[in-house]
């Protein structure tokens, strides 16, 4: 019998036949993440029903010096939960369930393989807000939103997952589980370990279940787009609000030709609002109308606003999305390449405007397309494929653009993590030193390296 | 010459004679911290006046196995800086100043040794709020508060110190300097390693620089002292308040005896409304009069405040708070045994009763009193020695209170952390399991041991 034969023997023994599948049983669901990237049939797919048999199922792999990748809900956008032919996928999809809403510390426990939208539903039947949200939210698993430290629409406000994690319960390689459940607010009992354990990709720890903070439901909110003179106008804009009106719920900022191209793709393509104005912000704002008119009023006079629409009904309110959601037609009407970067909030303009230049230097002609949730530093980028040569120089536009996101400190990965697809360009935004001190962590919970090998660091 | 001769040597060499301080020439400041516990004078005193200074002395160190003590304004109250005879303190004093304010970013970059009011002060001459606020504030520098997490009078709207942090600069116990300096509120690259020294009191890492991030400036806030006919209702009234009038700025709970002592250190000792209510909250809200009048009208319809005064001066919201500041006087009119815990908000409640009862059965006529930021899950309670019998048996009364917190869930330090005096009780709030992590941290980033041994983990 092979080494792995044996372990799956064992596997079978300790779990059961239903909990270790091989070959064909397995869907291929499991066999890579949201990308498509290289899909492949991992050796088999564990399917443990608790803390328990992920436990036991650990202290086998381990023990075995078998490597083994953790998959949730398998939505990833940077390839970290795709298995290769050699690993032993470990799905978290039978550990479902919410295990107690607690209204007075306003937390609510769950366990790792339940889905982000039925623990929002669980938690608004309750009278609260979870307000952690993204477009894969019906499939993602809480333990995917927490090993990737998931940003998404409302970070602005209620900042990343690791912001929304009080307690944890994690196993580790070796099938030690660490209890790190916690419902306080105020805990200084040592090393903080959880943290290390949120986004890090499925490399230090699988995680079983945590204690999660919920938030008051929020008031109304009021849509408003504004036509911006500048990029500084959009951060000046961006602070008054702050200052006098509260941080909004949403901040979307768009260039003028991400804003044109979002307008042409309308059922009736007619912009709401003369379109030569370099830059458009939409924002939701759950100040009272008349702060808000206040501050937009304030903001006009001192020219930071040039133009403004205040939505007075629903249907215009998301009349005024359906520009923004442009992003959503990008699979269909272009080929599109998608950066998720971050940079410091005051550099962002700079970095459209010097990204810009030299994709057209390099490419005379090709298309690229600017906007960002700036409130939290992100800026995304697209390029359009079919603008360029073909084959398409992905590689080189890669690293043309992690290359000046590194030049300006910005972050080649804002949200959605390293796994396999951003590896190389990592060194663009972390030091030398950094990433020896992550391979010192990573021996130090995973010394076998049996967890997700070859993800982040490769 | 001794190892330890030879060390100082090497340090004279490589910083400068005025950088090596031993005997006498060092200020008695640097024997203890706040807490005035086990003063000593440690073997030498190290000023180094940059970061690649902190490297060299650390590497010198780390060559010869020699302890080092990291120090910041010595306000500490867990012993975490303080040095034993054979220590080497390493200071943090000249590492002084803000270097840059990035209104856009809303972010502040300072050196480790400024201290919290330096930087309170500038953001607040450039427009902003720095959130982070404690009574040490003048002494306490924000390398300290970073090393523990510190919490203080602002957490439950803005956070602990660890949610205003959004970079550091670290040197490693061998020298090594780790950038981590980051000025994205997005940033998933890697492992978040800074998270691994916020709240590790210097025995990982000694911090050097920080971004810390602005918070807009509130605008002004009403004070209201509410009476209360349970806990629950405590629990009620913030959670109705966070929902219609937004998180209250403060929210101190206060049990009935600690209102009556309170009311009774007053220059004129008159209670403002009845004192026979089990609880009376203190509260501070920045919603408008109308918002909180609507809101305390229908939390007195559902009878969760049964009496209440809304402060319409400066001076009536100041006398008010100067019943909550009768803490300040324990010092002079108490032997206090304070402790400095958390619970699960549910829990604090039974945690006072069950608390209180075993004291008074093991002391009968024990003085003992209960306060707290319930908001952020934070309970203080306040045991008068004087009411003991002598000596008082501190280790007893502290084994006491800390084994209830373990039975609640809770933790036995909310924020000043673990140092020398908490060691034998994290027990009762870290598992053998966890507690086994955290030394695998520490030989991660500190393999010789050599950064501030004998704290946390004795
Ligand atoms: C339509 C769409 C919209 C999206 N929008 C956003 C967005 O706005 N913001 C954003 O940040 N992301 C977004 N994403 C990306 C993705 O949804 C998130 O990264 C999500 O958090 C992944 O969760 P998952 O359960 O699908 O994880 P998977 O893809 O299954 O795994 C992701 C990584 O986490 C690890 N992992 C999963 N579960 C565990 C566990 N229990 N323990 C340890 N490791 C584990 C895996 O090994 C892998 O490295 C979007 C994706 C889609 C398809
Ligand atoms: C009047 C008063 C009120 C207080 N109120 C509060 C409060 O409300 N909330 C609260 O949390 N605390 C409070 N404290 C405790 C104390 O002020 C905080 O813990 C503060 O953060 C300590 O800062 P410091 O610079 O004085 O640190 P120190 O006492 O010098 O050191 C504390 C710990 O941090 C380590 N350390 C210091 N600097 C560094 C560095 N640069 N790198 C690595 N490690 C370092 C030390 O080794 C030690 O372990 C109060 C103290 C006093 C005296």
């Amino acid at each position: 019998m092979s080494d792995l034969q044996q372990t799956l023997t064992r596997l079978r023994e300790a779990l059961g036949d239903a909990q270790v599948l091989t070959g064909d049983a397995i869907s291929q669901r499991h066999y890579s993440d949201w990308t498509r990237h290289a899909p492949t049939c991992p050796a088999a797919l564990l399917l443990p029903k608790d803390t328990e048999q992920v436990s036991v199922a650990l202290r086998i792999c381990n023990a075995a010096g078998q490597p083994v990748v953790p998959q949730g809900g398998m939505t990833g956008l940077a390839g970290g939960a795709v298995p290769r032919a050699s690993d032993i996928a470990l799905s978290l999809d039978r550990l479902r369930g919410i295990e107690e809403i607690d209204a007075a510390a306003a937390t609510v426990t769950v366990r790792a393989g339940t889905t982000l939208q039925e623990i929002q539903q669980a938690v608004a039947d309750a009278g609260y807000l979870f307000p952690l949200d993204l477009g894969a939210r019906g499939s993602c698993q809480i333990g995917g939103n927490i090993a990737t430290n998931a940003g998404g629409n409302a970070v602005i406000r209620y900042g990343m997952t690791r912001d929304l994690v009080l307690g944890l319960e994690v196993v580790l390689a070796d099938g030690r589980v660490l209890n790190l459940m916690n419902k306080m607010i105020k805990n200084n009992c040592g090393y903080d370990l959880k943290q290390c354990f949120i986004g890090s990709e499925g490399t230090l720890g699988v995680i079983t279940r945590a204690v999660l903070k919920m938030a008051p439901q929020p008031g109304e909110s009021t849509t408003l787009l504004c036509a911006l003179p500048d990029y500084a106008s959009a951060v000046a804009l961006l602070r008054r609000l702050q200052r006098n009106a509260g941080t909004p719920q949403a901040y979307e900022l768009m260039w003028q030709d991400f804003f044109r191209m979002g307008v042409s793709w309308l059922e009736t393509p007619v912009a709401p609002m003369p379109d030569h104005h370099p830059l458009y912000v939409l924002l939701e704002s759950s100040a009272t109308s008349e702060v808000l008119e206040q501050t937009l009023e304030a903001a006009i006079e001192a020219g930071e606003v040039v133009d403004a629409i205040l939505a007075t009904s629903q249907t215009q309110a998301r009349s005024l999305w359906k520009i923004r959601e442009a992003t959503g037609e990008f699979p269909v009407r272009l080929a599109p390449l998608n950066f998720d970067i971050s940079l410091p909030i005051g550099q962002i303009g700079d970095f459209a405007d010097l990204c810009r230049q030299r994709l057209d230097e390099r490419w005379p002609g090709n298309h690229n397309v600017y906007f960002g949730h700036i409130g939290d530093s992100n800026l995304h980028l697209t390029v359009d494929c079919n603008s360029l040569p073909q084959p398409a120089p992905v590689y080189e536009i890669e690293e043309l653009v992690y290359s000046a996101v590194g030049e300006l400190g910005g972050a080649v990965s804002a949200e959605h993590g390293i796994g396999l697809l951003k590896r190389e360009f990592l060194h663009h935004s972390v030091s030398e030193e950094a990433l020896e001190a992550m391979a010192g962590l990573k021996r130090s919970f995973d010394p076998k390296g049996i967890l997700n090998p070859g993800k982040i660091f490769g």
